[in-house]
């Protein structure tokens, strides 16, 4: 056989194995990519500019504003268009000027604790006692009627510590990466998270009321994990919503020590929340920028991260590393001065955290609508819940022909996420088929949920998550104080830039768009003999 | 057969597997021990108090002081004998009343970190910028002269940070118990480990005088590890050593912070170390007592575990722990009334984190003496590491029949190290019998140091250390800010009560003495054609 057949049948092969998509970008653009993210790239700068330099960015806070600030004028700098934000109404400002909490007695020991976000200020210091009062039911409150008075009150119930027998940090071998091959049916089930949800709003909300109402001075909740980790979630964004009480969200260690003292004598805390509102401008943002499509009827492709954190750490892996491979993924077809047939869309999302409210808002606007619930309980719910039928595609719906979301820590990606999109995992193959040597070419139907990607996928649309190694971003780093640079990997924020980047100029090169899924209808319940256990909620 | 005859076999057959010793002790009281400590155990309330109430036990400081008051009065209530302090000569007391940081610009941000031991307070808060000096040698001060003027200094080098992939919380399983059975032949290296500590010693003081008289306000230290963790320990104890200069040991997510920043902008700290001295009584003290035997020429047996902590955390593991299960024995064994042939001595040392200090003295009281080194440099030394000889026994050197340390955090007993007396193991492998089924029966040859039993071993004493399961000890517990009760685990604090309790009293009750080993003469250098590589330093 001659070079000149080898070199065809190759091309065949080659052709057979990465399918008809892998022509659409000049092989050429793809090491394009990634000299320019692995020999010049700016991500891991760009990581630490965003979380040691601006910090812990928790919607409407400051340091979100000047996340937003610096993340448009970045993207303008590199030569993005149409750099602008799209603002929906959220809710108020918080932020953490500094906050402190003491044992005073019976020996002072300063402890870890964070104020848990949206719950208002202390009046300076307060000193007082402690009660301990776990309560896991609204049923429970009764008992402590008339004993709380002028304490402090530990409201969780400080179970026993567990045994963290699992690795810190891991990355995905093989036979872990073949589990994410199991794909999980669809299961709707009209009343199971609404559950969930009801019961921690209502329920916190008649703590808080009960509390205030007893003459407590402030709650003290015990962080879900040990190893001196906090997070301090709080949920009460919404003008008009704020709790009574200051809380904080003690260290487990800490919270059991003060709990096992009062069982043998009096405790004291001194505790400090120096936190401020900030109700000036109610509305949160997102960044949007593009890069200019040559073809206006081909529509667009979107890379998306959350730009907010929660209020503990630096946001760094949640989701400093999703953001800023986005931007990377946005400089670096910059900079090659890509012409792509579709527009190339990035968002940085804002609101994630308190219910992807800000990809929310992007859909509202401009993908498609969902009635509101019928049943007032139902309505109250976070929007993202809501389950209800039909939907309604706006003009914009069939221009989003793909979304690509990162939002799994700092672990290079080792695939993607079809999320029942099964017609298009054929395609995804291809486009990561470069990537094999580095990790990256896994591609399974499963669906993954709390994330950006979430709603589109449930609306129809060809949405995707990437898959990630998990490093250590379950086990410590998410939402908690240690969601630092520290636990990120520089190495793999560079290899997910220039997957992103190459991944989304083949979906706007592409010459047959991306399958779509199916525009959804109103399921039937999956478990439509089930019984609800009250004694198990 | 009859019944008689499987009797008498079965007798015949436990004897064998047991020794002649399991004899020793009736049977009975060894599931009265079980009984007592299972079922009305105390071993969980005294770990409670002493790492929840009293906390932190640095040695000379006010809670070591409560904690030698607290453990005397416990022994007398339980009706042991001789309960009494023994002192020695060891320095300063120093304890931390507060202590803060934060980062002041370029944003607002508070800073884990904890004073190093025995370094002097701040004058108030000290608010200054940063200067990034990582010295590895004495010879890498020369670049920073006339640059640290009126800064705060961090010396350390912020290497990467690492993937913690192993399990934060382990059990050893068989492969891991079989594995200790690797006996590591003994090393002689007489300028080995008196290479490491001069450099620790001479350097620190050295780090200390330059910045001093570069006109440093503070030195910043970074945690050896990450996870937020943070240690403080320092050794300059003795009056006339204190260091010049105050200083703090910062979590590494939080240092690395401080150097990144630095690279790109000016960073400012405000600092504030509230910490004292106390000169009033130099000494400190072993905390002592008995249970009498009945033979006075049977000499003693004896367990021991270090009282004394470091200064982060509550010494809840370390070694609160060993501690307790001491005191646990003790009081289970009072309880039952046993009269053993042999005295069983109880021992909480103190000064164990800063060279063995209180066991040696007891050593060099009691049992034996080694010449102080001819050389002036080895002189300067730690004590415990003086390698020379002859060892000169005292009179006591004989009456000491058994030594059990216990300080390997709070995981349960899994065995005994033999520590190099092989004639000793059957002899432990039959008291351990009993225990097979809780996973204590492992005894191996193998040496351990680090600890109280191991200067004994070193003179050719039968003292032991028990093995025991690692739990998170290693991983994160071990001299850090979360060494709280939270990480010991009751049920094997409970475990090792019994267990200790038993081996005590076999040993008290054996008819054969423990086999001694021989008294060590000057080893010959295990590698005399060793030649140091200075740039490995």
């Amino acid at each position: 056989m001659g070079d000149i057949h080898k070199a065809s049948l190759l091309a065949t092969l080659v052709a057979a194995c990465f399918g008809a998509q892998a022509a659409d970008v000049d092989a050429n653009t793809i090491n394009r990519i990634a000299d320019e993210g692995y020999n010049r790239g700016q991500v891991v700068s760009l990581a630490a500019h965003l979380s040691d330099r601006i910090g812990g960015r928790m919607t409407n806070s400051p340091a979100m504003r000047q996340a937003e600030k610096w993340t448009q004028q970045m993207f303008s700098t590199w030569g993005l268009q149409n750099v602008h934000l799209e603002g929906y109404d959220f809710g108020r400002g918080w932020w953490i000027e500094s906050a402190s909490v003491r044992m005073t007695a019976p020996r002072p020991l300063a402890l870890s604790a964070i104020p848990v976000a949206w719950t208002p200020p202390t009046k300076g210091t307060v000193s007082a006692p402690i009660a301990v009062a776990p309560i896991r039911h609204v049923r429970d409150l009764a008992q402590y009627k008339g004993k709380l008075r002028g304490k402090i009150v530990l409201v969780s119930y400080p179970d026993a510590p567990k045994d963290d027998t699992a690795a810190t940090f891991k990355r995905f071998d093989e036979a872990e990466l073949g589990k994410l091959s199991t794909y999980d049916q669809p299961h709707y089930d009209p009343d199971g998270s609404f559950d969930m949800y009801k019961k921690y709003f209502e329920q916190a909300r008649e703590i808080d009321r009960f509390m205030a109402a007893e003459g407590a001075l402030a709650l003290v909740k015990m962080s879900y994990r040990g190893g001196g980790l906090v997070q301090g979630e709080g949920y009460f964004h919404r003008k008009g919503e704020t709790v009574s009480l200051p809380e904080i969200e003690m260290a487990a260690e800490d919270y059991r020590r003060l709990a096992r003292l009062a069982k043998v004598g009096e405790v004291e805390l001194e505790m400090n929340n120096n936190v401020h509102f900030d109700d000036r401008d109610m509305n949160a943002y997102n960044v949007l920028a593009e890069i200019p499509g040559s073809d206006p009827q081909a529509g667009y492709v979107m890379a998306g991260a959350h730009l907010d954190s929660w209020v503990a750490g630096d946001g760094a892996a949640d989701n400093g590393a999703g953001s800023v491979v986005v931007m990377e993924a946005a400089r670096i077809l910059a900079q090659l001065g890509v012409k792509p047939k579709r527009t190339i869309r990035f968002a940085l999302w804002s609101g994630e955290e308190q219910g992807l409210l800000g990809s929310l808002a992007y859909i509202q606007k401009h993908i498609a609508t969902r009635p509101r619930p019928s049943d007032a309980a139902h309505a109250k719910l976070p929007e993202f819940m809501w389950e209800t039928y039909p939907i309604t595609p706006l003009p914009g719906y069939n221009e989003m022909a793909a979304y690509f979301n990162l939002d799994n820590g700092s672990g290079k990606i080792r695939g993607i996420y079809a999320e029942g999109n099964f017609a298009a995992m054929p395609v995804l193959r291809s486009w990561l088929a470069p990537f094999s040597s580095l990790g990256a070419d896994k591609v399974v139907a499963k669906k993954t949920g709390g994330t950006d990607h979430e709603i589109m996928a449930g609306m129809g649309l060809p949405a995707f998550q990437f898959i990630q190694d998990p490093l250590d971003y379950g086990s410590r780093v998410h939402h908690s104080n240690l969601d630092t640079f520290d636990h990120l990997r520089t190495e793999d924020l560079r290899q997910a830039a220039v997957i992103m980047a190459t991944v989304l100029l083949q979906a706007a090169e592409s010459d047959t768009p991306m399958p779509r899924n199916v525009l959804p209808k109103q399921p039937t319940p999956t478990d439509p003999f089930l019984y609800r256990d009250p004694a198990k909620d």
